[in-house]
């Protein structure tokens, strides 16, 4: 090995600064483990930074994403976590050590790695889609549906989580329209009969939506039919877009199991398929992707780290 | 049977309102689900009431128990969250259908059920021990253990949560002292080899902590031997209490499966061997038992109940 002399060895590297990322540093600030936060981007908070309004975390009745962001990172801070604006470029495990190379160049070494770098919602592209998002487009149902209660949304996509959602959605809102651009839905049958059955939605099939139009918030948005050129409008209050989620994994594919989609498996314990590498946060394949469910597994994955330290 | 008609089933019954209790409220009023919150008494919040301060559920870098539970409380009802100040008797599940009876004979009936009545430490019952509680006397060292950073603590219990306590606690204290009754310890005993090997821990064999003494919180301890009468008093900052948790499982005990010491089984699903009843929580056998790990169950729970009723 031509590496240099390693003289000093931490205890966790934290990979990721949004909820689960921030929870666990202050769980290892607490425990007194010395670690380092890698974000990629200068503001802490990952998804939730670009989120409206939320509402679904207990103890804030309601409270903006980009606040609430900060209000994370000002705990994390507090409690006496250290954060470093680097992406990381590589992590290999060697005689039971970490070596995490940041895109700079530079190198440090840990006793064990927590994956929370999260998930990326796939987008449409569509005309007016990141403008209006945070602002009537949402790409997670089970967030931001309570918003559009007795309202009107359309959701776009064609799966198990598109149609959920939309039979979710259908219990709260006035009039749910469901977008879908081929003419069968990949969900499960069952699935698609509930929905089918249900008198407030509208299943629309063979369209794509190419434009979200509106002033300050989404208002309206245009479909295009994939036979021909024809277009319709429709009013509505909220654009739920459910194609699908990608898991930031690049880093840790090669290292640990995952699952088809690519998120890293792990129980509620947040143990990889490698020893000392923990995934916390919308990364690890788990039920419920929500703000509440990566600050917890924050906690869960610094417990098991910490037992791990003593163990090792 | 004798049962008057049943007129209305609403959608959820939550039983308690501790974190898990007041979580699974917001979830289910987002959801739009009918569901009553039964609390025994007039306050939410459970265990968290009798806390002093916690700085470990992101978001709040401090903030006092009894706050946070007022917290809580005033999100889930904002939410739109139905409480009922009653104790309840009993639950039966017949066709489907929970029949929910409160202690002043009141039935009411439930599509699900949530079970979030928590658990209770066990108590020492020294003198000293109730009215130190939160102030240097706490049962939980993954919670409060930063509190005694550079400072001395006492823990008392001989299995593997004491022994356990008392080795996270040595990583952040100046000194730890630890108290069992008996010669022997009931930890595993690689566990007990490294608490033994702690330069900073003392442990103390053979006594019972028989008092707590201080001003306006704990600041020594009085142990006294199980042998003879000799009493010893020791200076200290913290007490750190870990002789058993006790499940809160009364009302469901009999009608799901639980582990030997009492708690419900269920993965982070929430799903008990019940179909239909939920279990989020402390009374959840589960790695670690944390405020934010309730209010995550919460979140799971009515999003598992949820898909049942929908498949129900």
């Amino acid at each position: 090995m031509a590496d240099k002399v390693i003289n000093q060895i931490s205890d966790v590297c934290i990979i990721g600064s949004g909820p689960a990322g921030l929870s666990a540093s202050v769980y290892a600030s607490r425990a007194g483990l010395k670690h380092v936060v890698y974000e990629k981007f200068p503001m802490s908070g990952g998804q939730i930074v670009n989120t409206g309004d939320v509402e679904n975390y207990l103890g804030f009745s309601s409270v903006g994403g980009f606040d609430l962001a900060q209000k994370f990172h000002e705990h994390a801070v507090n409690a006496g976590g250290n954060f470093k604006t680097e992406a990381i470029k590589s992590i290999f495990k060697n005689n039971g050590v970490f070596k995490v190379t940041s895109e700079k160049g530079e190198t440090e070494y840990f006793k064990t790695v927590i994956a929370a770098t999260g998930a990326k919602s796939k987008t449409l592209g569509a005309k007016g889609e990141a403008e209006f998002t945070g602002k009537g487009v949402s790409y997670c149902a089970h967030c931001d549906g309570a918003f559009y209660r007795n309202k009107t949304a359309v959701v776009v996509g064609g799966g198990d989580t598109a149609v959920s959602d939309a039979l979710y959605l259908s219990n709260l809102c006035k009039q749910v329209i469901v977008v879908h651009r081929r003419d069968e839905f990949r969900a499960v049958k069952s699935l698609v009969n509930k929905l089918e059955a249900k008198e407030n939605v509208k299943i629309i099939r063979g369209f794509v939506l190419v434009e979200i139009k509106g002033d300050t918030k989404a208002e309206s948005v245009i479909l295009k039919s994939v036979k021909n050129n024809e277009t319709q409008e429709f009013l509505t209050d909220g654009v739920f877009i459910a194609v699908g989620v990608s898991p930031v994994n690049e880093l840790f594919k090669d290292i640990a199991e995952t699952n088809e989609a690519g998120f890293l498996i792990a129980n509620e314990d947040c143990k990889t398929s490698l020893e000392g590498l923990f995934v916390a946060g919308d990364l690890r394949a788990k039920p419920l992707k929500q703000i509440v469910t990566a600050v917890s597994d924050g906690a869960n994955a610094i417990y098991s780290a910490e037992k791990y330290l003593r163990e090792n």
